[in-house]
């Protein structure tokens, strides 16, 4: 009989929920619900454990046919504990056995921070997927995520793959929202990018309108070869390029993964980003192919979803 | 009936052959041979295996008794395979597979980074080994390795733990030996260290005598509060705390260790490393720990076998 899994990405202000075929984790239903408000963000896994029932219902499928459910959250997670997340009103909580209360026992809770599920689930998305991948994500912050021999890295306590936070620069004045200040974030986020074109603007002449500036606009410009658009381009390309170089002296990994809404101007950022990442990269490490990450807004539940049913095959191996 | 295993550490200059009792890991018997000069670097096998049947002469073993040998090798690795390493004169050569053909089938072979393997050594021989370790090696160069979940990262094609070669700074004059410019090996490194001081030199007053300066000299300077000495000191420990900061947003080891012949200088270092790691590092990484390297010269040795009777013991338990 067919087994299915749940893969559920829980976002500050929505919860996504796709239902996947177990066998081939191609995704069958998928549901947005808002994350809820309350203070008490304990509320969160009724909320699940209620859309699961559900979709189940309305699939016609019942919690004998779900064989695992695999969550992402937007905060640091170490073995599906958390310590503190400002998103959703919890701290020092154990998510997997909090999630496990609401189900029965044969169903296998998988629970990892978002962008590492991300990584895991867009490098298993590659037409080959790597042993060893790096994701880097580009949106309002930075984020990325770290795969090493197929397994998802979280860290000592879930600080692991925080790439927007490697310190690629010397700055006195600005500080980022980590409290440190250099911080690859603070170029290459949306206020980053935004502020330094803001700043470029003053003096220089460009097709840009300063009072309705975006992140798709300052890219469009730049493909349209506005100067200061290009200016602003190439800033993000370089440090994300010497964030890479930096990453490989630490782990060489074998592929990067672009993501994140930024990364949809596509080749044309990613040829860049390759351009400095060869001219900082050290040794043969320059060599490491920059592929643009696929799954898009559905990268959490995919990840979820295989992070779990890793987590059920590893175990009926084992039985 | 007692069994045994190598623990073989190969230096541009020496290599360092160790005994090991298998079951303790405990030193037996130790050699240093001259590195064979030879500009053919097949040769090295030769030499392992002819010290390996001198050491079992001498202690009354033969082959039978012997259950692996673990090597190490000043280039990087990957599974064994080097592409190049100028050292030892080889290039585009299974390691593993070569050491092989001297030995009987029984024993394993096991060879890695040299810096790999110190820091499997190092993590090892604390009094609580963690399962995520970064060893720096501060000496000459700085070197590095990392451990996760208790295994050696090699990284893609043996770059991994290449922690000299973090871009800590930008830099338009000096390049580094790796070809690059801004390198934690420019500031840390003997020559690094030498440099920086001798600038000084020229324009402060100090005890440091500028024609008899050694990394040494000018640590003990340092300790006695000279201010010279003490700009460079601070130096050193800033841009080791800036890369750790850096190491723990993409892998968050639980620790990292110092060691190499600059980590002699022992606490008083240290602490000012922690210092400034704590200063840079972000969110709640500042909590990670620092040792002190402990097995000085024989972590080579040491790591090596231990790395050997891994894959022994893994591959007695899968039997």
């Amino acid at each position: 009989m067919k087994k299915y899994i749940y893969g559920i990405d829980v976002g500050g202000t929505s919860i996504k929920v796709g239902l996947f075929d177990f066998a081939t984790v191609s995704m069958i239903e998928h549901f947005e619900v808002e994350t809820p408000k309350a203070k008490d963000g304990m509320m969160i896994f009724e909320s699940i454990y209620k859309i699961i029932i559900d979709c189940n219902q309305k699939i016609g499928l019942n919690l004998d046919d779900i064989l695992g459910v695999g969550i992402d959250v937007p905060c640091p997670v170490k073995n599906g504990y958390v310590e503190s997340c400002a998103n959703l009103h919890i701290s020092n909580i154990d998510l997997k056995v909090e999630m496990q209360k609401y189900l029965p026992k044969h169903i296998e809770v998988a629970i990892a921070n978002d962008a590492t599920i991300a990584a895991f689930g867009e490098n298993a998305s590659l037409e080959k997927p790597y042993n060893n991948a790096v994701l880097i994500t580009l949106g309002t912050g930075v984020g990325g995520g770290v795969i090493l021999d197929g397994n998802i890295i979280e860290g000592s306590t879930g600080f692991a793959g925080e790439i927007g936070h490697i310190k690629v620069y010397h700055e006195s004045n600005k500080t980022c929202g980590c409290g440190s200040k250099g911080c690859l974030e603070q170029i290459c986020g949306t206020a980053g990018i935004i502020d330094f074109t803001k700043e470029l603007l003053l003096n220089e002449k460009s097709i840009l309108d300063v009072n309705q500036l975006t992140v798709k606009s300052i890219f469009e410009a730049a493909k349209n070869e506005d100067v200061v658009a290009l200016k602003t381009v190439h800033r993000v390309a370089k440090n994300i390029g010497i964030a890479a170089s930096i990453i490989s002296m630490v782990i060489e990994p074998d592929v990067y993964i672009i993501g994140g809404g930024v990364s949809k101007s596509g080749d044309f950022l990613l040829s860049l980003i390759q351009k400095y990442y060869k001219e900082n990269a050290r040794f043969s490490t320059g060599k490491i192919p920059f592929k643009l990450a696929k799954t898009g807004n559905n990268a959490g539940m995919i990840g979820s979803a295989l992070l779990v049913k890793n987590l059920v095959t590893g175990k009926l191996n084992n039985e």
